[in-house]
């Protein structure tokens, strides 16, 4: 069983993507974050739906919990309009790392201690080339999960 | 909108179950984590599966992924049977925190705000009284992002 077997499509935006339809596209999949390519359509992070939420909180209120009172009903109902006209890319927290790649000639076991060592819930499966990095999907932990548990007969 | 109208069931399996059956919970539903709850059915911590994935791992490979194709693929189709007479306890980081909880008055914003802070894909809800605490449910941030849409028209 290799990361080429392993990989399956997944929702993935480009960092250029309006923040509003990824906003969409989670909520309407119950996707607990999102696969962003750069520009050349390279993996680029990965992003929380809970970094989403962040976006939509003011900061004072995110620092001081205790201010979210403060904020009416009728502005708290209108959260979302802190998406509008920016980027999947302004979303992402500066130091946003890449996502972690696997080749697609890795081993489960290979895919396995990548995900286990960065603590990722994804992994990306790409054939890095000198001509440039080709996506062939991704490696979820639940679905990795599945397919070692159906090799062991459990 | 308050915690309690957004809160909904959640697969939760309990810190005495047995590893196996909640690797195959995860598996058959796609989860990238479960609630643990303690003996009392209070919210324990969380558990991402990718660290059920780290427990099947090797930890020699883990720090030294170039050991990956020593083990032999009939032992690496094995990797679950690292999970049997295991509890989920025994599978919990020793330092796991206890999960994020969100009292079941909190406004919307107070739980967005909650989740923005912790950095938490999943908030518990629940009645922290005097008798004991009552789980009424979760919030993930994707249910969340989905109800700030729909209250924002977006």
């Amino acid at each position: 069983m290799r990361a080429r077997d392993l990989a399956v499509d997944y929702e993935a935006v480009s960092i250029d993507s309006d923040a509003l339809v990824a906003a969409r596209l989670m909520a309407e999949h119950k996707l607990p974050g999102l696969l962003v390519l750069d520009e050349h359509g390279r993996p680029r992070a990965i992003l929380p739906a809970s970094q989403m939420i962040k976006v939509l909180v003011p900061g004072y209120v995110i620092e001081d919990p205790a201010l979210a009172p403060v904020v009416d009903e009728k502005h708290a109902d209108q959260l979302c309009r802190a998406l509008a006209g920016r980027s999947v890319g302004d979303c992402l927290p500066v130091d946003a790392p890449p996502p972690p790649i696997a080749d697609p000639d890795d081993t489960a076991l290979e895919v396995a201690a990548l995900m286990a060592r960065v603590r990722s819930p994804l992994i990306a499966v790409a054939d890095q080339a000198e001509n440039g990095t080709h996506l062939l999907g991704v490696v979820t932990a639940a679905h990795l999960l599945h397919e070692l548990l159906k090799a062991s007969g459990s």
